[in-house]
């Protein structure tokens, strides 16, 4: 372990990635207890930084969860991170626990809340892969609790099933709730019939994807047409198109679900998703460049 | 903090309580990646170890998650213990994580599993009360994952209902799912009608609870008939007899529901729950006496 391999922050101070700074009853360890938020950074800026710190306060508001601290700390202290890595492709992960405490289900009263950080440099060629090629995948049931709009540290069902699909030889899986496609183990799915964008609408069953509320922008000016509404395996197997949005690997196509082939539409020069990906890619491009650096963020 | 509040121990040492020994990528710390038991220490002993340990092996067998080290090693790491801090009554906690590896939702490949505990002195007067004179609580929607049974650290949900109960100035919640009342919070729950017992079947929507499963073999003993099955909020309203089992709170009447009063035979004394909680003390001063001692987890 070295600092090219990245930092980690936790309890007040930067440390090595492996340096012991957590103690048993940290209400994370012990419960998951807490929110998180994955940050993608490109040429030394982060992506669409205002929208995940918004996400962040709408998760602990959603679980009563202080923050304890200003958002523009928090903003401040994933600067200063980068700055101490001087990483140019990474990413930031930061994490809020309800605090070190003695466990009891109960809230603790008057502990703060715990915030802790990695910061590492990004291995895109797998996603890069994803986004050119496509990706195989399953539907799985949706195992998961009521309340899957909180980005919440209550992650098994999500690595179960995402490690199902691993072993199935594929590379993710797409949950089914009661005949209904939700989202990825890690991503939202969108499919595209006839010329029109169709994703699950942003209620409390999926995650409020940030790449997805860009998409949505991105989708007006391609003047492509927009339904936020659920649909089923079925649609989604007979659809032009279908994809996953994610922060860390963007735009993605799906070329194939449980052995049959999907959506290979979104493999052409024209799609949806190819325009999609190029705009994505624009917006990427104009929000850190290094000329507009000083207005990152603002 | 001293080492009368108890120890803990996690990466294969003793440590105090609140000592830094987790770096930021643990998988409990991260993903609530692990699962964990509670045991409860009378007169310096364990009770109902084999059975804690056991459930143990298939919380970890239903999540995929290797243990790394014999059930026997792991035994003698909770006597280890119990001998350093001379605690007569105790509880201790232990939880195992699929180990401390660089954050990704796919299980790492040759990553030891991550074993910590804790032991504290236990301060029973709340409980002892709760026994004595019954709990009020409230109903609440059971929003958890479909896979109740495994005893994981995914146990936000759990807290979130627990301290709703709390501010609505009670003690606890019993969850409801689709018109089924399944369990409480961190608890089994059972109702007794005409004589017969009847509580939520060992399946995959409730833990199995070692409390549970020690009262049905002491209902043998007593002759009450036991029944399995399925029952709804307005079958628990009108029972004889309402109340929790868990290792913690042990057998505690539950005494008025969303501020109607239950149950109340069971306060009485030839109750069902009375009967029990008799039978229970029994066993623990049986299992757990000093005389025995050597014949303890045998």
């Amino acid at each position: 372990m070295n600092s090219t391999d990245g930092i980690a922050y936790a309890r007040g101070r930067f440390v090595n990635l492996d340096e012991p700074v957590i103690p048993v009853d940290d209400r994370a360890h012990q419960f998951g207890d807490g929110i998180y938020e994955v940050i993608r950074v490109y040429h030394g800026r982060p992506f669409l930084l205002d929208e995940h710190l918004a996400r962040f306060e709408r998760s602990a508001a959603a679980i009563g969860l202080r923050l304890d601290r200003p958002m523009d700390e928090l903003r401040e202290l994933i600067f200063t991170a980068l700055d101490r890595t001087g990483f140019s492709d990474a990413q930031v992960y930061f994490q809020l626990s309800r605090g070190i405490v003695k466990r009891d289900h109960a809230y603790p009263a008057d502990t703060p809340s715990h915030l802790s950080m990695t910061v590492r440099p990004m291995v895109d060629a797998r996603f890069h892969a994803a986004r050119t090629n496509g990706q195989r995948v399953i539907f799985a049931e949706d195992i998961r609790w009521k309340y899957c709009y909180v980005k919440s540290l209550n992650l098994l069902p999500n690595v179960m099933v995402k490690q199902r699909a691993l072993d199935a030889g594929v590379a993710d899986a797409i949950f089914v709730s009661n005949g209904v496609v939700t989202e990825g183990t890690s991503s939202n799915v969108a499919i595209v019939v006839d010329g029109v964008f169709v994703t699950h609408p942003a209620d409390e069953r999926i995650l409020h994807g940030i790449t997805r509320a860009k998409v949505l922008g991105l989708l007006l000016q391609l003047g492509v047409p927009v339904r936020e509404e659920k649909f089923s395996p079925a649609d989604l197997l007979k659809a032009d198109e279908v994809f996953t949005m994610s922060t860390v690997v963007e735009l993605a196509p799906v070329i194939e679900v449980d052995g049959q082939p999907v959506g290979l539409q979104a493999l052409r020069e024209g799609s949806v998703l190819r325009r999609l990906q190029r705009l994505y890619r624009e917006e990427i491009a104009r929000a850190c460049a290094p000329d507009v650096a000083d207005a990152v963020g603002e």
